[in-house]
């Protein structure tokens, strides 16, 4: 790994963004970054943040059009309360602040605690939870299902809303709706290895792959020998589409675990476009990269949202966040 | 690996970029990737070109302001000068265009070949030859020292001359210019598997890494245990350092070869900062992310580029690619 310790991989981030990012505050003692500009006067502030090891999700999605504030953890650990209080106080304009929560116990209870708190120092909190992954209801950290790659449209969609200026209440039914419009799966073809641990969080043997991964190594569906991408992608996208039946055109994530070379997953792209066809399903906007990540995870994970008209105007408007940028 | 059968590992990508980027204008037979809008009139055209395995490098940097059109040959095998002629026919509005072409004695044969072919069909062709690796000189595929993380920066500033509407011989010599003023060096904490041999091409134990490591996995400068960051850091920054000595600010690309998380590149990037405040070298701009890639390796490059307040504002320059995108 490319590291100094163990202890300051968050830390040695944090400095990172701020040297690369002059646009974004990060108060690296307290672990919270911000959009210089917050708080924007009359617009409600987004506040989201989880384990680090999924980047650039959150902190490459602060910006005009997406996130006020993020608040990383350390790998693979919710932020604490602490953390979101101070992310809430410092972008509420007075409009309050909406929590971008994906999933997992810990977020679930933390994200909980802080917004009584922010509650009590008088900023107003709503919150939408994100649970997208199709592969399994119950998993390690998770009670139902997972929050893994809507978290980015729920994120740019109603970060969007925001910057139009709607207030809270519209803010998070548009996140809500994002959020029941999304379903995700995704697939392994190699552990990951965090920190701490320095050698795989779980046993995938070459030649193996595991569908239905969590962006933690979570268990998923089953454990095959390798697969095509062809039939990769036409597991994937049917187990989504199981869930998510679309009547209307969806956008759609083609989003690597991490080490996956963009050559194969621009490949895998092309397969679920044609399983996609195949199903009579049209594609509205793609995105193909690597942006909910699980470390150096080998794999991939597809997220269909169905949208209206509503939601792909806002998912349009202009973004500029270090890991999401356009029109502006 | 996340592919079909390694045949078809090119055409299945660019079916993926022709899926995901209506924007561009695919010729999969042919492996031309253009702006759907070349020739644009008046403008000089760019086109670039290389082995697959790097990307986003070359065809996601196909776009406004950076180039008109990127060729991809198979895995790590140079293009072939038949594609480049095409997209020379393809983007030139009687401007003429400039080949950005890489250090590497196949894709300058290629690339010297079509500039023949392409001025005998009434295409007048200059050329920029990327350069920037210190590491070694002469290396596996090259005479000279080898061409990597520069070409990012040469393509985004001559593409933006190219934009305001310069002539070939000025956009040539701009390119020039970047590819003077821009060093690079990179490590590899491991190799990289290519889709034809589908095991690593070259032994590299885990606790080793290899420093001056080249984009194909040719051997670097010295392999050694293990190093921190911050190690790695000082290594790698004064093999530049001393090769380019800046007497102005810089432009700094903090590269991923693939597999290695944000989360690390951007905890190396502090320490590249760090060295650079102690050696204080300004920093003009910093990019964080992969760019220019080996398929799946670990490891990381820096490049910097000296700029002087004209090369700063063409970097600074709307661009508007799948990779690379600000301002528009």
């Amino acid at each position: 790994m490319l590291i100094n310790v163990p202890e300051t991989v968050v830390a040695d981030a944090l400095r990172g963004m701020a040297a690369a990012h002059p646009e974004l505050t990060v108060d690296i003692e307290n672990r919270v970054v911000v959009r210089r500009d917050a708080p924007v006067a009359g617009k409600v502030g987004l506040v989201s943040g989880g384990g680090s090891g999924h980047e650039p999700l959150h902190g490459g999605f602060v910006g005009r059009g997406m996130l006020s504030a993020a608040c990383p953890g350390e790998v693979f650990t919710s932020p604490v309360p602490d953390q979101l209080v101070r992310a809430a106080a410092a972008v509420d304009s007075g409009e309050g602040v909406l929590f971008v929560v994906k999933n997992y116990t810990g977020d679930v209870l933390n994200f909980e605690m802080a917004a009584e708190l922010a509650e009590e120092e008088g900023v107003r909190i709503a919150k939408v939870l994100v649970n997208d992954d199709v592969a399994v209801t119950d998993s390690l950290y998770t009670a139902g299902r997972r929050g893994t790659g809507a978290t980015l449209f729920v994120e740019k969609i109603a970060g969007a809303a925001a910057d139009e200026g709607a207030p809270l209440e519209r803010i998070e039914a548009i996140g809500r709706q994002v959020n029941e419009s999304s379903r995700s799966f995704g697939v392994a073809l190699s552990a990951c290895t965090t920190p701490a641990k320095g050698s795989p969080t779980f046993d995938l043997p070459p030649g193996e792959l595991e569908l239905g991964i969590g962006i933690h190594g979570e268990p998923g569906r089953e454990r095959r020998r390798m697969m095509t991408s062809h039939e990769i992608a036409d597991f994937a996208v049917d187990a989504v589409l199981d869930d998510l039946r679309p009547r209307g055109p969806v956008l759609v994530l083609v989003n690597g675990m991490g080490a996956t070379p963009l050559l194969e997953l621009y490949g895998f792209g092309a397969e679920v476009h044609r399983v996609l066809a195949e199903r009579r399903v049209p594609v509205a906007r793609t995105l193909v990269g690597n942006y909910v990540t699980s470390l150096d995870m080998a794999g991939a994970s597809v997220t269909f949202c169905q949208v209206n008209e509503e939601l792909l105007r806002l998912w349009d408007a202009p973004v500029n966040t270090p890991a999401l940028r356009w029109g502006c």
